[in-house]
């Protein structure tokens, strides 16, 4: 069982992941951010006024951020948002991310801007584990999106998806029932079904 | 000198990077996805039709994707595209990444689909060099999209961007010039130029 403190935990610990934002022409954009601080709720990071990513997380808020250790990955989709008392957030980062002063010595730190994940969730998945796991946890005012598939009461219990299925966690039942937590969303249940009871979660 | 071979080098020998798409409503989303083989101009990877990342690509398809080892990145950013005969190439895939088979075990392969980043431009970045370092490279018909800042003729050779600049990568000269292959694009000389003889390149 893994909790929302392990994932915040494994993101500071790596400092390094993915930020992802959407440009000016609705094309995605990714670089390496680095998370500068963390607390029970969120987390913090940095990024300097000349950069594409500033001006687009500014046009559209809504990011999503990556971490990845040993095939154990931290995702937060959510909403990223600038912190007021600039000055004093950037001197804290610094304070608490010294090798931060080799890229931007003196004075230049106030180039960069800071901002945290107003609301969002977090996925953690972890595909060392058989089956995978995933877990889900929110970032303040936030209605996490499902995602995969679910087996209708259209169900006839022939057991096709089951055998199908790459990880076997299908349950035998009124009807047969994926277990969410451990699903892939490969879709092989879904294309297989004979009663077609098997639906995409929109 | 970095190579284009050495950036897909590494994206292989590390195998795990982040995949980012857009989706439906415009926004970003990321998740790791393994590269299964390079040659020697681009990339080859597979999803699973019942994703949403495999709806993302054939909605929007360009993407970019990003490798991190040891502060030193690459990124592509370019047009995915399915490959044809399907079932061949996925086959070569798990023959050369026989891990696959603990996660997609038999013939549930065939839930996956091939593809490759068709065209686009790959950028290594080393921040463990100081000045930190890019370079740019093409996959097939691609037009590089220079980013950062320009010092124009307006330039008046004060060195207050010279100054400020927190790689100290600016030349003296008539204009001065950024070097661009080591600049952070922090826009720290680009705010304080008092001649506003510094522009964004767009």
């Amino acid at each position: 069982m893994v909790r929302k403190e392990d994932c915040l935990k494994q993101i500071r610990e790596v400092i390094d992941g993915i930020l992802s934002t959407v440009d000016e022409e609705g094309n995605p954009q990714s670089r390496v951010i680095d998370i500068m601080l963390i607390d029970e709720e969120t987390v913090y990071f940095l990024t300097a006024r000349g950069k594409d990513v500033y001006k687009e997380i500014i046009n559209h808020p809504q990011v999503s951020y990556l971490n990845l250790r040993a095939n154990k990955s931290v995702r937060i989709t959510g909403i990223a948002k600038k912190l007021d008392n600039q000055k004093e957030w950037i001197d804290k980062m610094f304070e608490e991310n010294k090798y931060m002063n080799n890229v931007y010595p003196g004075d230049a730190r106030y180039i960069l801007e800071p901002f945290y994940i107003e609301k969002g969730e977090i996925e953690f998945f972890d595909l060392t584990q058989k089956p995978i796991l995933r877990e889900k946890f929110t970032i303040g005012n936030w209605e996490i999106k499902e995602k995969g598939f679910l087996i209708s009461e259209e169900c006839i219990e022939c057991g096709t998806c089951q055998d199908l299925c790459p990880q076997k966690i299908i349950k035998e039942g009124s009807p047969f029932e994926i277990a969410q937590n451990h699903c892939l969303h490969c879709g092989l249940c879904y294309e297989n079904c004979p009663s077609e009871a098997i639906h995409r979660i929109e």
